[in-house]
């Protein structure tokens, strides 16, 4: 581990990690920040290329961290700093004393899709349609991951998958489960052309129950915008429509309710089959 | 509808109605603010008693909250004010324009409990113990009563009910549920003194899975605080430990995400049963 220590908020590494709090600052330099032991932690613990890590030079580091940091196979700079710039580097409002800068990952989907289908006979996919909440999008990556969902699509118009909140609400899912961003309808095509089931969750009413789906092994969930739903585009191309069922009086479920009740029942009803 | 405006954000009713948006506030006047014209719209719609609505004199109110203004049965006080005191009275970035004062809602739960007995056979209850995150408990309230859960009670030490971001969170769904704030270990005891099924959510060693449980027509489940868990109380209470599987290498799902694939569950399996 190196030892500097910075504690000036002009610091030219903290003015351009301050960058990366921002969706064109991740752009323009491929990384992003995550924030807090739990999420530093996990990333150290996965295969995501870890390049800095800062603490707060008045608190001890997180020992499941100092751990992880000693056991990660790429040399990370790990640099001391004061709680001034650690809250520069922070969205909220306790900052945490630890932030990792952490490179993007960059999957090819094709090569992705060839090695799995030839690894595995079944495979379950989950396609977003523009989720804009930033807490959604990371409890929808949370849920999948914990399902056993292989891969996740984001489709165009979602909110930034590098988002802080997004990486808070996923718990460290993100560094475990590939997720890709592509055009929705072409993923579809695609699936269905080598012989994958379309699963569209809309309330629209020729939409069938989660619960009557014949899950096919190889099948993907579309979940739609909080607001408007799944798109025409992908709805044209479903092979069922299907709802979950509101008994009472609410108008809809939250999406990430929608996309655990519905991928938790394909997951029970794939893998009885496969029994 | 009265026709006052108020542009001073000292006006003696915007200094009362912002002591609302604090714990200590709402506690001591037993009333809550809800705001946005969803939410409004809803308040005026169920059987809650909405004291006051103001709006932003500069945009026109929301047709609908008009509309549900005009059929509420209880005489409401609507006042225009400046966008600076709806600013006032808000805790988000953007605010709505619209805001609502509420009197808090008692039922009580004896007579409740009474009623619901001998108006029906079945019947699903939902008891959370402690949940911390104001967000996580709207979307538990949410979820519950579009699935069709009966009532909801809260144990001790759970965020308050009327946070606004519950609030938000819930869309509307608490005008529509009964939720209680009682001791959990004495209303699970009284539930099985009255043959009520008790499952606890859990990940304890001993547990089963959510789709085996033989789920009766009066049952109550159970969701933990977001680190903790469930109390030891209501472990020992258990007529089944139950958890949901994690079939990848997170460590738990949201606790949303839980109740709402629980709960689902439940009601598929309580709801076959009867036909």
């Amino acid at each position: 581990m190196a030892h500097e220590s910075i504690t000036s908020v002009q610091n030219p590494l903290i003015k351009r990690l301050h960058q990366l709090l921002e969706k064109k600052g991740r752009e323009a330099q491929g990384r992003f920040l995550v924030e807090g032991a739990h999420l530093v932690e996990e990333a150290l613990k996965s295969e995501a290329e870890v390049l800095t890590v800062l603490y707060d030079s008045e608190r001890d580091m997180d020992a499941g961290c100092r751990q992880a940091l000693n056991n990660h196979p790429h040399s990370v700079q790990v640099i001391a700093a004061s709680a001034a710039v650690l809250a520069k580097l922070s969205e909220t409002k306790s900052p945490q004393g630890i932030v990792a800068e952490v490179k993007k990952k960059q999957v090819n989907w094709d090569d992705w899709m060839t090695e799995k289908a030839a690894g595995q006979e079944g495979m379950l996919l989950l396609l977003l349609d523009e989720i804009q909440d930033p807490g959604n999008l990371g409890t929808i990556l949370r849920t999948a991951e914990a399902a056993g969902v292989d891969g996740v699509v984001l489709g165009k118009g979602s909110v930034d998958l590098y988002n802080g909140k997004v990486m808070r609400s996923t718990m460290g899912a993100l560094f475990r489960l590939p997720v890709f961003t592509r055009s929705l309808p072409e993923v579809a095509d695609e699936w269905q052309a080598q012989g994958g089931q379309l699963l569209v969750s809309t309330l629209h009413e020729q939409s069938i129950s989660y619960d009557a789906v014949p899950y096919a092994q190889k099948a993907a969930i579309v979940i739609g915008n909080e607001g408007r739903g799944v798109s025409d585009a992908m709805v044209e191309r479903a092979d069922y429509l299907v709802h979950i069922p509101i008994y009472g009086r609410a108008e809809s479920l939250n999406a990430a309710v929608a996309a655990g009740v519905f991928v938790y029942e394909a997951q029970r009803k794939r893998k009885d089959r496969l029994i």
